[in-house]
């Protein structure tokens, strides 16, 4: 994997990786396909979109169908039919976010399965065999992510041993056919988040991950913390916040010269009904929408609103059809890659600051009690049908 | 519209049927969009599936989103992005098969919604009216469908009732925008078969439906009543066998004369991941899938197999990911037109008979015992999701 930092405004910046799968323009938005598939979209939706790479969930694809199986079809791009490039993740964060770490000691993290309730250790050493046998592009080696807030000792143990697994982590890897990333740690801590950047920045990896983040701390913590962080990086290698991924943050974090994204966001809330526009989100069954006879957005230039009007999209929804999500996954992924595009043109031309500000001067972001709310409806799901 | 008889084999028969939004070669196979969408599949994907023609369910359209705003959109056709021929059914069926008739009399149908309990009195006139606004391009008159076995005098009843609302139907229809069939009722009793027929095929409709089969009685039955009433019904226009449309089923009616068909069966068994070969229907989520290297069916030219393995779709299934349904939904539909085209060719050089044969010897029908279960799971989610 090559790097190649190409323009800068202020602190924001473009570039371009290089794999042997196809070139990433940055700042770039990975879309998540977490059981080898983002969430109902076929790989021509995908390419359609203009979506440069995606991101699986190592933890997801090991329980099912098995890293094995996939290794013996090729790898996960060949298993799901995407020939562009992928991003896996190390496991870590579904042991936080599902809810299913049994313990973590130096040694790894023994996970619960949501599957069978069956018990695997996962280890740095395992993490990137597995991830070697998905066939990754960009790995991600274990780290040890933790909510917040949270108290002092236990951010300082974050970072101790997400230090000591990229240590491991970089030791075993056996090629260079895939880039290995480093993670920082630290929590909302800035002493902390120091010591960690600089461990990790010490140790040769091809790019720098900011982990940690988007964990229940509120969105201005977020964006210091990622603003502190991201400088402590070394400006000739990728630099990529883990799990964010409104429109809002994402112009916020590029702002602070942060290259990559992921974040199941824009499919998930797609599947509530709930679009991206120019002035927001908005929620598709909404009596407004009934006989709207035009496209939800009408500069969007993506399948749904080249060819379907708001009235149609709203009448997927409230008859619970399945082509629906998809339309709607479509919508609101393209409106998200867009905005990447718009984003690193206007770096280009040294205008990003006013290209920021007359988007987020026309975007009203969906205030705190309707992500509650939204995060509330898809946790009340998870519990139903856990880790879909 | 225009019906062009054109090849012969025995009694099946090949032509072609000219309607002002293209042209449709029978014998035909009509996928089913209940409510403006073929369940799971956008535009595209039906083009690329070699559907010539679709169909919409009235009663459905009607409570949601309501057939003035379809008419407001310019139809069914625009509201849904579909440009091809439409045929869209009285909804005489949905008041039987859904079980919300609440009552009939000499005037029409009155429903209970299946959304919200509210009364719906359908009455021939309006039907023909609903469907007017709706731009179908093949219009079905009320028509009375019981369930069988049934007593002789319902029976009867129902004979009288849909010949005396088919001559209603006629004297309102406004325009020749669009064609108007009849239809056939009589259940298993060939004399009320001759008479319906005879009633029926005196009126000038442009073509024929025979209506109440496939609602209880046995497949050999069906197939028997269906062969004695193809032979009552004018050579020079299009014969309807509606819902039909397994397999089997297809090649006996062809058989027989008939020239189209629709059924829900092949969408709704895939989205269950039943999924034809030319050897019979196979669960996709059977242990023999799990690492099956290839597509379902080698020889199929559909997006699903022609991209994506058996194991690929089996893990979908499995992870219940939505593109699962869509891709099996997509095979099943292509698997059917392939039949169908296979049947135009054959019987075209005269080789119908062999080539049905030939494929039957070889596709093992479902059993009874699984198509009751199928029916059952059906069953049981419409009690869940009433309508859906």
């Amino acid at each position: 994997m090559i790097f190649k930092l190409e323009a800068t405004d202020g602190r924001a910046r473009t570039g371009s990786i290089h794999t042997t799968k196809g070139t990433i323009d940055t700042p770039v938005f990975m879309p998540v396909g977490t059981q080898a598939s983002v969430k109902s979209l076929d790989p021509k939706d995908l390419t359609a979109l203009n979506a440069q790479i995606i991101l699986g969930n190592t933890y997801h694809l090991y329980l099912r169908p098995g890293v094995e199986l996939i290794k013996d079809f090729g790898g996960l791009g060949k298993f799901m039919g995407w020939d562009g490039p992928i991003l896996t993740d190390s496991g870590g964060f579904q042991g936080f976010s599902l809810g299913r770490l049994m313990k973590t000691d130096q040694d790894g993290i023994e996970f619960k399965s949501h599957l069978d309730g069956s018990s695997h250790l996962f280890t740095p050493e395992k993490v990137i065999d597995y991830q070697e046998s998905l066939g990754s592009d960009i790995v991600m080696p274990l780290d040890w992510c933790v909510e917040l807030p949270n108290d002092l000792d236990t951010l300082k143990m974050a970072v101790k041993r997400t230090t000591s697994w990229a240590e491991r982590s970089l030791n075993v890897k056996s090629n260079d056919q895939y880039a290995l990333f480093g993670i920082v740690q630290g929590g909302t801590e800035k002493t902390l988040r120091e010591l960690s950047a600089k461990q990790i920045t010490k140790l040769d990896f091809d790019g720098y991950s900011i982990g940690g983040l988007s964990v229940g701390e509120t969105k201005s913590k977020m964006y210091d913390i990622a603003s502190f962080t991201a400088q402590l990086l070394p400006e000739n290698k990728p630099r990529y916040l883990m799990g964010v991924g409104s429109p809002e943050d994402l112009f916020e974090s590029v702002a602070v010269g942060i290259d990559m994204f992921d974040c199941v966001l824009p499919t998930r809330v797609a599947r509530n009904g709930s679009l991206f526009t120019s002035n927001g989100r908005i929620n598709i069954v909404g009596k407004r929408f009934r006989a709207m006879n035009r496209p939800i957005e009408a500069e969007c230039d993506c399948y749904t609103c080249m060819n379907f009007t708001a009235s149609y999209l709203s009448h997927l929804f409230r008859a619970k059809e399945l082509l629906g999500y998809r339309l709607a996954s479509i919508h609101n992924l393209r409106f998200i890659t867009n905005l990447m595009t718009n984003m690193r043109n206007s770096i280009q031309i040294g205008e990003f600051k006013d290209y920021k500000k007359r988007f987020l001067n026309e975007y009203r972001p969906t205030n705190e009690s309707i992500r509650i709310d939204q995060k509330q409806k898809w946790l009340d799901i998870k519990n139903e049908n856990f880790g879909k």
